[in-house]
């Protein structure tokens, strides 16, 4: 058996060209959906993802402006940007590019987001109203793997989903979706005890750790819809996710990388940012 | 074989007394620590939660000020007196009581308890850092779970978690102070497919749903750590929890109810006002 690949350029065709025609309304309406994108990082593979960001922007009709506060800034001149541009009202989603300095974190940061802005849901308030049941922006990676499982028709009520990673901007945000949609979720990390039995009982199993190759065969359930969130640059400058690719011998189905994920992700970004210049007055 | 009893009076002694030395001391600095609580039902054991609050924090030397306005209160009275409240210098910790009248929820009106004062956790804003690891007041029922298993030295880390009850105010940030303290977290709910296999994976237990005697011996892995957090009315005018006493006989220990988690509940609630009056210039 091999695995059914859930490539995510179809869904994410369709949500960029439902942006689309929403920011070209916008835009005859004199209203220009505006994404900011602020980053502070000499990191390679941040720079590529934030100019793929952008190039999807632009083709989609949303004017997309990046801030480059350089690898050396102070968590107070990022804290200050995001200030201004929550404050600009020219600018409709704010996001914050990881990875950040050392002293500083995405989650303390991002509380000068405006929450109306907050459109990769990086903001605290964000998550807490996401897990409070209140209308908020999830962040764009973790609505991105709920939005592949409604697109191929998984269903979601009543079963068993398996998080492994629970950072802030992915594992933890993605739980709170599953949870929302009725599965039964358990949330596994570095220091679960036993990984590979925790995953085993998962129908839906979401890797969201960031590390090559740490899902295997042996870490499937026989049948398992496998979400892949993992972006792990090779040496060769490939790409690579957290599923070994023999995994595919034991999922029923499994979404690849690059091409699962990442561009759903990115197109709902642009999403948000239509759907907060839409809410702007 | 029977479980040991994990009450949870002692640890609230212990937690009550630390607070009214603190609050002895912040008294005598002429800064007197301040729950206000806003009420809006007619419901008897609300009431009577209620006037349980009062006592303890009078006891323990801390002003408390009941606010009922009464079962028929529309939501914007309800936000308006949070609002007053928050701005009112002499108040430190400020919650609201549930049940409210139909028409709105906690989630909704508790964004208008200040930060700062929100010593029962029931901000989105306070839910969403304390997912974050950001520092943040936990409900003092989600805290009390971890504080009475901390107490018994129950290791946490690596292990297996399952906490019954998806709810704002406990299930989901009791999940989360697990999962800070490294378990491996499932959530379980009403639309759990078979809530007794996965319940029977927990080392450690927690029922939160509201249901007495939902967790039965059959739910319950010998030898398992389990929390109760349930206060279910009985007819008869007595308290019981979410498990029923026949899981005691497959339970390596288990909270009473009432005795259990309550008790130390109100003294984290306590402990909290004096931390924001200590805090508060």
């Amino acid at each position: 058996m091999t695995a059914t690949v859930l490539t995510g350029t179809e869904l994410a065709k369709a949500i960029q060209a439902e942006a689309a025609a929403r920011a070209e309304e916008l835009a005859a309406a004199g209203r220009w959906p505006h994404l900011a994108v602020v980053t502070a990082t000499a990191d390679e593979s941040s720079a590529w993802y934030v100019r793929s960001i952008r190039r999807a922007a632009l083709k989609t009709g949303l004017e997309c402006t990046v801030h480059d506060l350089g690898a050396d800034a102070e968590p107070a001149a990022i804290h200050e940007k995001l200030t201004e541009l929550s404050a600009d009202p020219l600018v409709h989603g704010l996001m914050l590019q990881t990875p950040l300095p050392s002293g500083t974190t995405l989650e303390e940061l991002a509380s000068a987001i405006a929450f109306e802005k907050d459109v990769d849901g990086a903001n605290p308030l964000s998550l807490g109203r996401l897990a409070s049941g209140l209308p908020a922006f999830a962040p764009a990676t973790a609505e991105a793997v709920v939005a592949l499982l409604d697109h191929y028709k998984v269903p979601l009520s009543g079963r068993q989903a398996v998080v492994v990673g629970r950072s802030t901007v992915v594992g933890k945000p993605a739980a709170h979706l599953l949870l929302d949609r009725d599965a039964t979720v358990t949330i596994c990390h570095s220091r679960t005890a036993d990984l590979a039995a925790v995953t085993n009982t998962a129908e839906v199993l979401v890797a969201a750790v960031g590390r090559a190759a740490l899902i295997t065969a042996a870490h499937v359930r026989p049948g398992a819809v496998v979400i892949d969130v993992g972006t792990n640059p090779t040496p060769e400058g490939a790409l690579v996710g957290d599923v070994a690719p023999e995994a595919a011998e034991r999922a029923g189905s499994l979404t690849p990388v690059p091409g699962g994920v990442g561009p759903v992700t990115t197109a709902l970004l642009l999403r948000h940012t239509v759907l907060a210049a839409d809410r702007a007055s």
